[in-house]
């Protein structure tokens, strides 16, 4: 049986033991180099959300910056960049965050966010949900308020979106792979 | 005289002493977080250029990735991504070139360019050319052909574009801003 996502889980490319020994990584640059299966892509990714909910897309450095423009557009919304510490230029908010060892930090821009703004985490991947709950809780630092979260991929064996507070997630592609 | 380029100048912001002491970084993050100013700047970056005459557009780490999506789709383009040492997952092909202390490198995937397409790079900003160049000999190291460079921005008086091969060259906004 096929289903009319089977052309994307096909551009999807596992590479074993990467980044370290035992990991399979899901590898979306087969996605990118065709010339429209991104485009379609990010254009199902945000299918149940509407425009009128969100203010703002939070982009996660750096994959997540392949979805800025597309989501930013199909939701007429802006972009806020969410990069590693030290790489933003201007006055920064930080979050730390627990990796399995030691930690990791995101910042935003401090004018990035403003009070009461809807804002939409966007990233390539959810696995353990700790950068999207860590992007979630600067959104709420900021004033903002969170509007939900948009992956390409969701790694649901590992279960992060039992960590991700309250909001719609959604995610066009899931391994294990259900049908649909 | 106001011109059409003004709300793009007006949405850069200046930051002096980053990184280091001295430099002023042009800041695109005001830009990215109007919903509208983004989009109309990343279709006026193509203006010129025929989708006719590329095949693939490659995206430089991390803020070019920002343009990989409204870029390639104004260009029915496929999607190439130039990243920085050991983060690509798959076979790589590499780079190496000078800073002005040490060598920096780029990746893209082995698979990424295949002989004879023609591929434009797209960065944020056109600086000392560096990188720009770097990706042009990838893409020509892979059997690519070069379609040319497209920037959001360029720092003219750092005269990156006397490094960069033939090829068209196209840049939104110049610093020193030039009329028009």
């Amino acid at each position: 049986m096929t289903s009319p996502l089977d052309r994307f889980y096909q551009a999807i490319r596992d590479v074993p033991d990467f980044p370290e020994k035992g990991i399979v990584y899901k590898d979306i640059t087969p996605l990118l180099h065709a010339p429209d299966l991104f485009v379609q892509a990010t254009e199902k990714m945000t299918v149940g959300i509407s425009s009128a909910d969100v203010d703002k897309v939070l982009v996660i450095e750096a994959r997540g910056f392949l979805f800025a423009g597309p989501v930013a557009k199909a939701l007429d919304a802006g972009i806020v960049l969410a990069r590693k510490a030290g790489k933003l230029p201007w006055k920064r908010r930080r979050v730390e965050y627990s990796l399995e060892y030691g930690t990791d930090a995101i910042e935003i821009h401090e004018d990035a966010v403003e009070p009461g703004e809807r804002v939409l985490v966007v990233d390539d991947v959810l696995a353990t949900g700790g950068t999207a709950r860590a992007a979630a809780q600067i959104v709420e630092e900021s004033g903002g308020r969170l509007a939900g979260f948009c992956f390409l991929i969701e790694l649901a064996f590992l279960d992060g979106r039992s960590r991700l507070p309250d909001g719609p997630v959604n995610s066009l592609l899931t391994y294990p792979r259900v049908s649909g």
